[in-house]
């Protein structure tokens, strides 16, 4: 809890000097004046296996610099060297090795997070077992974190750029020294090469990828520019030599050990390396280390840096972050609620924002998808998609209230399919990993194009999803299992553990969208084919189990089947990090169709309830975060959804480091908890409908976009309380009584003020 | 003895065909016609720690491609791995890994031999461990080797123009595989990377340096472009991948393994790495690689491929490469002695045009002596200046056969002072090793001055060596102990193993010929304060043993002492690589002074003539090469000089791999061979004249360079027989009768004929 202490702490010192004229009897009314930003927690989610940091980035910056606490002391419970671990910082260790550059939040697997920049003082010393420090006086801000090194007294400040990251060390007097650890990382790929440019400049580049180890191909540079803001008394590099033999070693002084190069400075490539920087510094002295990256060349990094931060000016930097954040999150405005409701909501709302990644260079320059060609866009090219799980509400997200980002996504899907030959379904950095199951680009544009947004090219996108839909041999990259898939209507089970049925739920949710888009281009045919095959997910329903089960080549069910395997991600037959619980009400756009199946709405009502009160349903996963929803597209049950979620909400949701349950996957698990905040879920991708639930606040303003919206400037959520309870009494819209709990979303883009009552059920 | 049959064998097939109209009862003529590199076997030395190699180089090219059969497999005897181990080649050895671009040859410390290109056939093998293989059917003539590889029965042939190296690989029927290992080689750094260019171009570097380990900052990076001839249907890169823990093994299926990147095109950086080419191949279907390298950059590489090998032509090149040394190799002509004498002999002359090795790029750039800097030359720029070893012998050859290359060695030399400060001592690519002992650059270019070879800089020269020569503290990088000699003329041992005889004596050499400078420059007080430091010699005259011995800083020499002591390179007190023996009579330039301080003629040439016979003298180190010579410096026993210069050439200088004693030190051991064999040896470097021994020729042809030696065209040197003995009996030089064994410079330049006669003594 320190950090959070500190953090507020931090709020409250600003708050009470910019106040302090007015009166300390006004704190009550201090939370009116706060910004966005001052309701960002960036520790919430840095444990608990939230995976996100606390890392300095502005929104969708490609530059994230997050402190990095994984490895080098047992005083770590979680390093990257002793077990999985995917994230460059976890709240709960303490033994910090510098700051790393570009990172991903929210994942389940480890890249990334490298360029690892360390302040030390005194001797140098370049083995991070010995130069690592513990900290104190953690800070963080949207666009800032800073800390205190507890071994050196040095006191750290980093800020972001899009694409460069800037540090502020201020030291003790004496020699102080920074560190450019090119060796170490999240990712699991090794090898560097670094260069002194001048005695304050060093370039290079680092490989990084094989996420998930799914493709062990999908690896990828990225290219730096470091610079530091006064001429270093010494510099060089270090680099791990290999031990020989013996007769070898007690010549080689050096074997087995860093050796220091102090001399060379010309281009130096290995597995374990790095370069140093020292100074001689006066007491408080501070130095700025810009670094900047690209995926493109040394070169691109270097106009990067000129372009974004040609001067040294760390408060310039941390100011222009902040403002950026403010503007983005002001988007939509709370208003009641607690302190800490708002912290969550804001926080998440941070979240969604981390990812996907600007990919491009200040020159418009991006490596294309799959290739070696550098192309030049004409919009912002975005990277870093997570669709499996950013389709589910992310992106919905985005359509409403970020809409030119849910463009600039989207046509950067679709020119990931013109470079590639394939839509993407886990990319980083124009490398697609193949992570996770599905061809989940359908719902993402099809959702958009079902809610209007609709300026990209849609004829391409078409072609795109026809191409996974229907090809059915082993060049069908997206859906491998698709040649069973097309024949029976299900992927059978041919691999004990392989993950067929999610493979196909997956698929029927792809063709279902499939569908719509069809129809709504006017290709009837093909609308009904896609329908009806999204219709498939009825063969793999056990009357026997009341669930979804694999089905094997024969045409048989698998035998013997315990519908509770792979809970907490043991290996499962059939099904990708679940069980059979968890994926068998996962087929939102034909809860009917399924309810009928399942032996009609009582049965159902009560299996889908015995997921929750016999803890079936796992809430740190996507598959089942739909299951509260459920509830409500059957008349008469909405208030379980409501109640549901109210109580994942308290439970899960909280304003600290495991305030989120388990990985944000990209700001997935965070889009959740905020729009079911604000009061709209988006239940079924592709269908253009909110499902209202209860808002925790008082009243919800959201900024729309008139170049998509144009009918609409804002509209408000606003709750009124009717009763002591939370279940939702009546819904109405611009004065107009609304009957159901579906809200269409050109009904509520083209409405001003949503007025929801609650009260006991 | 396989190697030496072969090319036997292959010499007479060639001259078989050849002469074959001329009727096969020719043979006895057969080696009149024949080319000088038709008399080199670069097998010799390439045992019994000659450590030369039999690669293809054109004269002092840059270029060197070796077999490389020093790693991977316990067939090899000596393997880099398993001791020290200083060439890449061994003939004793089995085992070959490909071939090393750029070696060392006759040198003592591992550096270099990297670029290890290797073919295979079959399935893709990037384990050297693995994919080594046997070979048979060696063959190598200068500027050309092949071998025949019995694992895959692929036969391989390579040449080099100066800067760029040609493969050619014929291959059995299959896949064909041609992989650049970037991970291994003889030098002690590692460290690459490297990058596709297009499907048939990589580029990259690799780090070298730190030769002995006695200056481990110096190192520098090779850059390369390799291109094959032919588009593969498969390339890409291998890297050894770091194991991790267990857990983190059981994902990632490449950890602790050479992970195969088939896709990624891109720069890969690491420390075990290289990269690969695969082929669809017809039977006995031939591919070519040309591999080019700089010191300055990859453009150049690129810049010395396209200008010295714009296309694959392996015969051109091959035939250029003989046809440059049939011309460097014809400037001494030998008649008479054995197939095997001349064999010893050109071989010698062929070692001694190695090293040293123009620097400079096509377009004249080379990286200037310790600086980051790339300047142009404007004459060739040498490298590789190994001078404790050369200014005894290989340098002043230079001075008479080859001036031209002697004042571009001389003016590399200047320029390497005029850029870092310093002359150069173990100078490697513009990096300055500090390996072996004294102030050698003062021999080698008071040598050449003192024979009328002053087209450079003496101004600068005389500049630098009154830098080393009086500089006392420790900013003197050449003469780290020079303030002990200047203030008692000698060095004192103050650490128990240091080198400080060794140290003092080459001072004095050093000394003597700065002295002749300065006396030819006029400078008398310079040349009377430098003729009497080189007096100093005589402190460390022990009359008790009748050797030089170490002197303690108090002044009194050391005890106890054992003059054998150091034999075999054991580390000794005072004397670097020898006993007190080995340096005792190493007075070159005041040898009555050393007679007289020894107790007058019978007790010095007794002494002298013991450490023959006692086995007391090393012929396979530079510090005592010169003791045969000592007797001809004494009127009266010059046949003693005679008599042991004929039974070591006997003894020690073989047509077989064994056939040079100990390291040939960048041809030094070479060129003791071939000038004895001519019948001249430069005994005193800085003293411009040569000691008359027995030839073993009957005439001997040197063209002599005009634009030097404007009054000769050539020179003859015969032997006449009057009598069964080797001992001289008379010389006679144009027509008039000779007096003594010293032949002037001048004399012997402006000579037409000298005659030897000999006999019984």
């Amino acid at each position: 809890m320190k950090a959070i202490n500190n953090v507020v702490y931090q709020d409250y010192m600003i708050k009470s000097i910019r106040f302090l004229l007015l009166g300390l009897f006004l704190w009550e009314n201090v939370s009116a004046q706060k910004l966005p930003t001052d309701y960002v927690n960036p520790f919430i989610g840095t444990s608990n296996y939230g995976t996100t940091n606390p890392g300095a980035q502005v929104p969708n910056g490609l530059m994230n610099v997050s402190p990095f606490n994984v490895m080098g002391s047992s005083l770590n419970a979680f390093d990257k060297d002793a077990r999985w671990w995917s994230t460059p910082y976890e709240h709960s260790n303490s033994y910090f090795t510098g700051f790393s550059h570009v990172n991903l939040s929210g994942v389940g697997c480890p890249d990334m997070g490298s360029l690892l920049l360390m302040p030390t003082s005194g001797k140098l010393e370049v083995d991070y077992h010995q130069y690592g420090s513990t900290y104190t006086q953690e800070v963080a801000h949207p666009g800032y974190y800073s800390n205190v090194l507890k071994k050196y007294g040095i006191k750290t400040e980093v800020s972001a750029t899009t694409r460069v990251g800037v540090s502020k060390f201020t030291f003790p007097k004496g020699q102080a020294n920074i560190l450019l650890n090119l060796g170490e990382g999240l990712t699991n790929e090794t090898g560097a090469t670094v260069r002194y440019v001048s005695d304050t400049e060093i370039e290079g580049s680092k490989l990084l990828g094989s996420f998930c180890y799914t493709n062990n191909q999908a690896v990828y540079p990225i290219f730096f520019v470091m610079r530091v803001n006064k001429k270093p008394s010494k510099r060089g590099y270090w680099k791990f030599q290999r031990a020989g033999e013996k007769w070898e070693n007690d010549w080689n002084k050096d074997a087995g050990k860093y050796k220091i190069f102090t001399d060379y400075t010309d281009q130096l490539s290995g597995d374990d390396l790095g370069a140093y920087f020292s100074f001689d510094v006066k007491e408080n002295e501070s130095l700025e280390v810009q670094l900047a990256v690209s995926f493109v060349s040394v070169e691109n990094a270097r106009k990067n840096l000129d372009a974004e931060q040609a001067d040294f000016s760390f408060e310039k930097t941390q100011k222009n972050a902040a403002s950026l954040w403010n503007n983005a999150l002001s988007k939509i405005q709370v208003e009641g609620g607690t302190e800490d409701q708002k912290t969550v909501f804001y926080t998440a709302l941070y979240h969604a924002m981390i990812h996907p990644n600007i990919l491009q260079d200040v020159n418009g320059e991006y490596p294309a998808m799959e290739s070696r060609k550098t192309l030049v866009a004409d919009h912002n090219r975005y990277t870093v998609f997570s669709l499996w799980d950013t389709y589910r509400n992310v992106q919905p997200l985005m359509s409403l209230v970020y809409p030119d980002k849910q463009v600039g996504m989207i046509r950067s899907m679709i020119d990931i399919y013109k470079e590639s030959g394939w839509m993407p379904k886990w990319e980083l950095y124009s490398r697609e990993s193949y992570t996770m199951d599905g061809d989940p680009a359908v719902p993402v544009i099809v959702d958009a194009w079902m809610k209007g947004i609709r300026d990209f090219d849609v004829n391409t996108v078409y072609e795109a999803f026809l191409k996974s839909a229907t090809i059915t041999d082993s060049t069908n990259k997206i859906r491998p299992d698709n040649a069973d898939y097309v024949k029976y209507g299900y992927v059978s089970l041919r691999d004990s553990f392989d993950n067929s049925v999610s493979h196909a739920i997956e698929y029927y949710v792809a063709d279902w969208n499939l569908a719509q888009l069809a129809g709504s281009l006017g290709k009837t045919k093909d609308a009904q084919l896609f329908a009806k095959r999204a219709q498939g997910y009825k063969h793999y329903y056990s009357s026997e189990y009341g669930t979804f089960r694999p089905i094997l080549p024969n045409g048989e069910f698998l035998s013997p089947f315990s519908p509770l395997m792979g809970a907490n991600f043991e290996p499962n037959h059939g099904f990708h990090e679940g069980n059979a619980w968890n994926y068998s009400f996962a087929i939102p756009f034909d809860i009917p169709g399924l309810v009928k199946l399942m032996g009609g709405k009582q049965k159902f009502v009560d299996r889908l309830q015995a997921t929750f009160d016999k803890g079936y349903f796992d809430v740190t996963n996507e598959p089942d975060m739909l299951y509260p929803h459920v509830f409500s597209e059957i008349k008469g049950e909405e208030w379980r959804t409501q109640k549901l979620v109210k109580e994942i909400l308290e439970k899960h949701f909280t304003n600290s480091p495991g305030g989120i349950p388990g990985n944000d996957d990209t700001g997935t698990m965070s889009t959740w908890a905020l729009m079911n905040m604000i009061g709209i879920y988006p239940f079924c991708p592709g269908r253009p409908d909110y499902t209202v639930v209860t808002p925790v606040f008082d009243k919800v303003t959201i900024q729309l976009d008139k170049k998509y919206y144009p009918n609409g400037d804002k509209v408000t959520i606003r709750r009124q309380k009717a009763g002591a309870g939370d279940y939702i009494k009546k819904i109405v819209i611009d004065g107009k009584p609304f009957d159901g709990f579906k809200i269409n979303h050109q009904t509520l883009v083209n409405s001003k003020d949503i007025l929801i009552v609650t009260g006991n059920r």
